[in-house]
């Protein structure tokens, strides 16, 4: 099968990949859409020295399951979280399996991924798409969920000030989750074509060059996925206010050194912010009244075949999500 | 009168340094006692860009006051905080007055400090201190104070994993105080002497030598004043784990990268941590059944006229309070 894989610090197309093998529990999928990730990109960098298919936004058919008891599964139309969790430990003693000390994660940390003629997956991490929910749609749940997961962290009111810092894929995201709970949302970031887009959803936005951190926002959340974004959040928040870091950064060694002192002076609060509720994400996907604006930020949908160009070009500044098509 | 500045970064004791001026809404004060802390010896790093008289631990009697409506507390023995919030702004609007934008701060931002025979502090910063409370155990309130902040930003339930990473003065304070909510409370430092004295009153306590990070901890308080302690908070705290740091570092250009992605990957809180309830920690000093034992840190009481070796003496690992007598 054709499957895109990041091997021995090499990005490649592979049209001979094996067929994966369908572990118990687990199902056998057919991505019909596929979102590429800023993740995918920072995998590609050495982050989590991934080995094997990348990949972990898609939406699919259910193909075959290994547990006759999970048949209602078949022929479903599917979306899925990426955090199987393994054996048990102290972790899911504690009612967080997605953090389990033995997890894998789709195309992420020990499981291949989506990026890929087939692929398997947990049934236990399958949620169901209606049938009113395009692909185009869909797919954008595993990113939505993330965004939606700052609502699990903290408690945004009306009148908070809320910035955005990065207007990439994720930002925007969480630029309109956070617009339905705060008055004051702003998106600061580098593109005039993607401040634009924010501005015609009805957000406020700055030009990084004209952003004058001035300590006074409630909440600031680096989506910046750039070593730039968390001194600069640091100098956005008020006293006692809170930083949310969504973006992971590969470490460069000479990455300049970071000042934590001012997270004691002004008693800052900073919460690290990772995958969300799947569920709330595909409500809000499909509620006809949703303000959330999805298909807006697709670029560009290509064939799998073309993966090697498609991660390149989710790599451009000028382009938001690209989704590839198996 | 004699006072101990740090000017063109230079520690000296001044024998003729001019007495203070008493602005309005002031009070002027004779220090009985006061505490060497290591943001003292951080400011002479550089931290803050500080120049002036040294010092913001400290006990003693008021002698003056600015305004005469303010005479009762004339000859009172008085301990109080240290942050003076200036003009109004958003922050004291915002009821944060202590992290007002131009407030000064005794002996550490725009006010000098009170290692000196005499000082000035606004009398609203002001408070009595029980004549039942020696000034040996009074003059711990601001660091008590400081570790008692933590106990107003989080709520530790007593089955929580709590780790001190620091068996310094302020890392023994933290620990004393959490030990009253948690009875999984471990001190973890380099120091068999500090480790001793915390396992004397029934704290456990676990050598930097012996100490593997298991991602295990609830709460992890960084109060190592070292750019070693972040990284090893990371590693030892849970998913969804909460760091407090508690010691703030002056920023050296060499300093190793910090990985700031453990923090996302795990979704960990990171709380800043500063100054805290007067109050709270003089009842704890103040009450005949308190648990909390301060005079046991006391390492050492010097004249101030030996204020330079104090500082120096504080600086060694041998030591925990270093104590001024003016």
């Amino acid at each position: 099968m054709l499957a895109l894989t990041f091997k021995n610090n090499t990005l490649a197309l592979d049209p001979h990949h094996p067929e994966p093998t369908l572990p118990p529990g687990e199902a056998l999928i057919r991505p019909t859409l596929l979102g590429v990730c800023s993740t995918d990109i920072e995998l590609c960098k050495g982050y989590m020295n991934f080995n094997g298919i990348l990949g972990h936004e898609f939406v699919g058919i259910v193909q075959a399951v290994a547990n006759p008891a999970d048949s209602h599964w078949l022929s479903k139309r599917v979306v899925g979280t990426i955090n199987c969790p393994a054996k048990a430990c102290d972790f899911t003693a504690r009612g967080i399996p997605e953090h389990a000390r033995s997890r894998t994660v789709l195309g992420i940390l020990n499981r291949n991924g989506c990026f890929a003629d087939r692929f398997t997956l947990p049934v236990a991490n399958l949620l169901h798409v209606p049938d009113s929910l395009p692909d185009e749609k869909a797919v954008f749940t595993e990113p939505l969920a993330a965004a939606f997961e700052i609502l699990t962290q903290v408690t945004i009111q009306p009148t908070d000030k809320v910035t955005i810092l990065g207007d990439g894929r994720l930002g925007l995201l969480c630029a309109q989750v956070l617009a339905t709970k705060s008055n004051h949302v702003q998106v600061v970031g580098k593109h005039d074509k993607k401040l634009a887009l924010a501005r015609s959803w009805g957000l406020k936005t700055t030009h990084l060059a004209n952003f004058t951190p001035q300590q006074d926002q409630d909440f600031v959340v680096d989506a910046t996925a750039s070593d730039s974004g968390f001194p600069t959040a640091l100098a956005a928040t008020r006293p006692r206010g809170t930083i949310i870091l969504k973006t992971t950064v590969a470490t460069r060694p000479d990455a300049p050194p970071i000042n934590l002192a001012p997270i004691v002076i002004n008693e800052l609060t900073v919460i690290g912010s990772r995958c969300g509720p799947f569920q709330t994400a595909l409500d809000a996907l499909n509620h006809p009244l949703s303000p959330i604006r999805v298909t807006d930020l697709i670029s560009l949908t290509l064939p799998l075949s073309q993966a090697v160009e498609a991660l390149s070009l989710a790599k451009s500044k000028d382009n938001l999500k690209i989704l590839l098509k198996p």
